[in-house]
């Protein structure tokens, strides 16, 4: 009893201590958040249904098409209001069906294979011998000229194995989250921008090439050792996808196709990939679900994870966790009946796989456009030269996003929140996450972090945050993989996720204030007019 | 200069301490090992083409034919005398054409999966629907009568997902080799022995009632997570071979199938197993080799590893790594002309994956047989029983074999070497490993270690070792996996290997005496007779 009392007194200080003082939602309503996101959990069963029943959810697939429509219909059973979907621009479907390559010659060996993302099919098998002819840049091309003719170009310049001494499952240390709590200063570089662009254009013009040369086929090599597959392809557009099938070969076997290559006669491998293409409808759509606010002009906050996935696995850490979490908030947030003061909404977003697109088109549409005149540019390129537009336009709406949460460094629980260089903002975010403190959720720091669906809204001053995450295996073994499965998920991580995330977003919905949030950002000097690029800018 | 010279004292010290005093061996020739083994090391070529071009190397499949004669051929061009195969009676041989799973309902994901070694293929696609039906004993069919007519049987309870914590890739400390330096009393229980014979005949069992109910073909899990795949089967004698097709499926895609069945309709597999027997030589062989020695009545002194693989991956650190060093001391020790005292033959042996069962075949006709009457058990189970059967008779030639080094723990350089409880021999291996200090070779552990081919050696007292490797990526990911590949042998590490080993070999030839070993074993008294087994030895 005197270790519970001392643990009060505790709790009673901190609160004492708060930099804002008045709390916007009340303990006991924590607390009802917790039972119901425990006891009455329904995340691992609903997870299971998205990760194996409807599985891979490529941007604009049959799996993400009916992914669109079963997380409609669960929002829409659960009472959300305003349920529907936002379409944006987007570019083809693509699925596959089916898939084998084999090595016939010098020995028969059934390789570990899958058919890259947009590459058309083979129309039934193909049998030709490879070439290992890596390309990085046109200046490559005149060397493999003649050459390709009938052949299966590997063009992936062959690793050698990994030596892997990090543990591949891991939760982080307070140490270790410690360090994230330091301010960068930002960089803007423009030239670097524009020739990342430039170079984001090579792989339309390598396929060409390898079509024009006669290639029959290409292949490239897995990034992660141990038989790991992944896939990814990024010539989605109507009118880019590549004219010729590609398929990434696991980077064991594609280094015993290099070697014997390399020592003798070139191996010959029979390919099959039987793939579907749906061009029936070329927008991709967000998902989006609401629980309205009792105040209309208090605008709204919003939480979001992307519910497209590559194609290898299920895209069960990236992002189905992300999705599910924040599906779980919003059912906790319902079937409490929560009446928040501002709307809480809720986003599921397409197209992040590719660019970050689908929360792109949602920032254009609600809350700023960038540059003058249209853009454009579409797929990777939108998203690669949007952050270089001037100037920042705010639309209609830009003020009344409140907070928005972000959810996709896996299926790990959450340890804290990045405040991504907004020192007005973390003290009031260190508030929020106190409640949660004793399930491991307790570290507010400074840095920023990218590669997902709030940094546009960042880059707009939009205050959009992402969570900090135990890493699990996220990084040695699912991410973008077809190891990305349900058995990744960990139940106690998805409860905890989903409970903390319901608790940040109705006190966000409650507080007094809105965010801090910064001017709307002008064209940046550039940061250091003295440095030199990057070498590799140039290639 | 000086720390230098303080290295050499320190050597000299070492030397002047050692146990036995003269040096069978003067270091200049040692020198000559190590500038042969490095400047014109042939083993990473030699690797490549085994690991390759020839692959994987199942008993008496394809695959091991081809080893058997091209190492064979590489020893005669390398001037070794008296190359030759030495057969036993082993089983089938068999091999993987092509093979290919995939699910078709719920959803199409091919998956990953390889045919269980042994196992016949599916004449053609088959299809039909997968029940989850786990059975580790007869006791289990009962529950399952009836209700396999036409299934996929899942034999394998599905696991969870692994959280591995330990680096997948890893180099020996110091720590963890003294740990290995300690004394462990024997262990005799005969009704043990006697219960897992028992079980091991399982496996026939359970094909049977599957057979018998109409299951089309069974389905394990691989033990591995992150789509790694093995494919071990036992059922190799001619006779025994499973009556249905088995296939092991990666572990995050049986789980899949699993939970899918569990929540609904069962899913529905597409199967296509094409594979070859081949029954024209139900001979196993192993390939000796030797530099033959000047002291006829010296007897002589032996190094091994096994040749043969399983189907998976090429057998690359399991054991061609062994083989391979093994081979290169053969070379580098005849490239010097070496005049050894006592002949200095050279083991690759086959059927290890099996049951030990080329070197035991070896030991029978060379060493000393076991057991009264003729053993009439064969394959696994008379691995299983060998060591049960008493009395041990020693044959012709027991007392030749002065010292037996195996090489079977991966593709990790050599740290040291296990002294198997011989606390005689120990001082005299240290001696031995003295010159090879500075290249990380120097421990010697009284431990014993089990699981490969000096294990029948000691079994009748004759002095056999296995050397103690850094483990690398052996038990995390390559051991009987599909990802050991070429890529995971390190070019230094097999070179020391090569080096060290060839050393130990030389010296051993010239010592003035065998290495010292115990009596004939007598049937030991049991060793803890009021203990009570393991529970699982009941199932």
């Amino acid at each position: 009893m005197r270790r519970l009392a001392l643990a009060l007194a505790a709790t009673t200080a901190l609160v004492a201590a708060s930099p804002v003082g008045a709390q916007s939602v009340d303990r006991t309503v924590i607390a009802r958040i917790i039972d119901e996101g425990t006891n009455q959990s329904e995340v691992m069963v609903n997870s299971q249904y998205l990760m194996d029943m409807i599985g891979p959810r490529l941007t604009n697939s049959p799996g993400m098409r009916k992914a669109e429509d079963w997380t409609q219909k669960k929002f829409r059973e659960w009472g959300l209001s305003n349920v529907h979907k936002e379409g944006f621009d987007f570019g083809r479907g693509w699925s596959i069906e089916r898939a084998s390559v084999r090595m016939v010659s010098p020995r028969p060996i059934q390789l570990t294979a899958i058919p890259i993302a947009w590459t058309p099919g083979t129309n039934g098998t193909i049998s030709a011998p490879v070439i290992v002819a890596p390309m990085t840049a046109e200046r490559h091309f005149d060397a493999w000229r003649g050459k390709l003719a009938g052949k299966i170009v590997m063009i992936s310049r062959p690793t050698n194995g990994s030596e892997e001494t990090d543990a591949p499952f891991e939760r982080l240390s307070g140490d270790q989250i410690a360090k994230l709590d330091s301010f960068r200063q930002p960089r803007y570089d423009p030239v670097a921008a524009d020739r990342r662009l430039k170079r984001n254009d090579f792989q339309k013009k390598l396929v060409a090439f390898l079509k024009a040369e006669g290639a029959v086929a290409f292949a490239t090599e897995s990034y992660r050792d141990g038989m790991l597959l992944h896939g990814e392809g990024y010539l989605f557009g109507v009118g880019d996808t590549s004219p010729i099938p590609g398929i990434q070969i696991a980077a064991e076997d594609y280094r015993r196709l290099a070697r014997i290559a390399k020592v003798g006669a070139a191996p010959v491998l029979e390919v099959m990939s039987d793939v579907r293409f749906d061009d029936s409808d070329r927008n991709a759509y967000n998902i989006i679900a609401e629980i309205p606010g009792t105040d209309p002009k208090a605008g709204y906050v919003m939480a979001g994870g992307h519910l497209d996935s590559w194609v290898a696995g299920d895209g069960a850490t990236d992002d189905g966790a992300g999705v599910m979490m924040v599906m779980e908030a919003a059912r906790i947030l319902a079937k409490m009946n929560v009446r928040p003061k501002r709307t809480i909404r809720f986003a599921l977003w397409a197209g992040e796989e590719q660019g970050i697109l689908g929360s792109l088109a949602y920032v254009e549409k609600h809350l700023a456009t960038r540059g003058t005149g249209t853009n454009t540019q579409t797929g990777l390129n939108r998203y690669m030269g949007w952050s270089n537009r001037w100037p920042v336009t705010p639309q209609p709406g830009y003020g009344d996003l409140a907070a928005y949460f972000n959810i996709d460094n896996g299926g790990g629980k959450l340890r804290g929140i990045y405040a991504e260089n907004n020192i007005a903002a973390a003290p009031i975010l260190r508030e929020w996450l106190a409640p949660f403190a004793s399930m491991g959720a307790k570290d507010v720091v400074i840095s920023k972090t990218g590669g997902t669906d709030h940094v546009f809204m960042q880059q707009v001053a939009v205050p959009g945050f992402q969570f900090i995450q135990d890493p699990l295996d996220y990084e040695s073994r699912t991410h973008h993989s077809n190891a990305d499965t349900f058995d990744k998920l960990k139940g106690d991580d998805m409860r905890q996720g989903s409970i903390v995330l319901a608790g940040m977003l109705l006190q966000a919905a409650n507080a007094e204030k809105p965010l801090p949030r910064g001017p709307v950002p002008q064209q940046p000097k550039v940061t250091d007019p003295f440095a030199y690029g990057d070498p590799d800018d140039d290639r």
